[in-house]
């Protein structure tokens, strides 16, 4: 994810809970990666989802119509709808212009400077 | 965190990938959330950490301004330091304005359409 382009572009920052209800989640989540990538102005995204059940995703696109445009995808409704009914207990999503951005990497190889 | 005000308001989407190293991680990780709530123009936190190691931490800020001064506290430099040499092998800062947020909740209680 370092490899973005220089800001500004954009963030959907999704934040969400889950249930107990499987009903295909695994699949759907890495369905909608895949299709995410295939879109106009889709530059990466990121995930992480603790032990607690609480997940945040962010994907990050080029301008706001992207993602208009991906909010309005069928397949991207289906999962949505049942994201509803199903998979989620609550979520938040949060669009976003990401106006500067920083990364940082480890020089050296070993993680542990005791090793 | 369905009790933020209204957008425009600000974001800071941390993305890290922690090493193995613990060396007082989780009080940190604790005492950062805490000193951070007690900030100027602090709004919320959200934070999601997976069993890959892949972290993604968004806390949410009035203005650029308030972001700024909470980077300048002392303590959280010591954070950053400590985060450089130990805990991180990685990780993207992005600064972002929230400009349209969305908030979704289940109404009833069960979990499970099937129960």
């Amino acid at each position: 994810m370092s490899s973005l382009p220089e800001p500004p572009y954009y963030a959907v920052i999704f934040t969400s809970q889950r249930t107990t209800v499987d009903h295909g989640y695994g699949d759907m989540a890495e369905r909608m990666v895949e299709l995410a990538a295939g879109q106009p102005g889709y530059l990466g995204v990121e995930s992480a989802r603790g032990a607690d059940g609480l997940g945040i995703t962010v994907s990050y696109w080029r301008s706001p119509e992207d993602i208009a445009a991906w909010r309005r995808h069928a397949e991207h409704r289906i999962a949505r709808d049942t994201g509803r009914s199903d998979w989620y207990a609550h979520y938040t999503l949060r669009v976003a212009r990401v106006e500067r951005a920083y990364a940082w990497a480890r020089e050296d190889g070993p993680q542990d400077p005791q090793a």
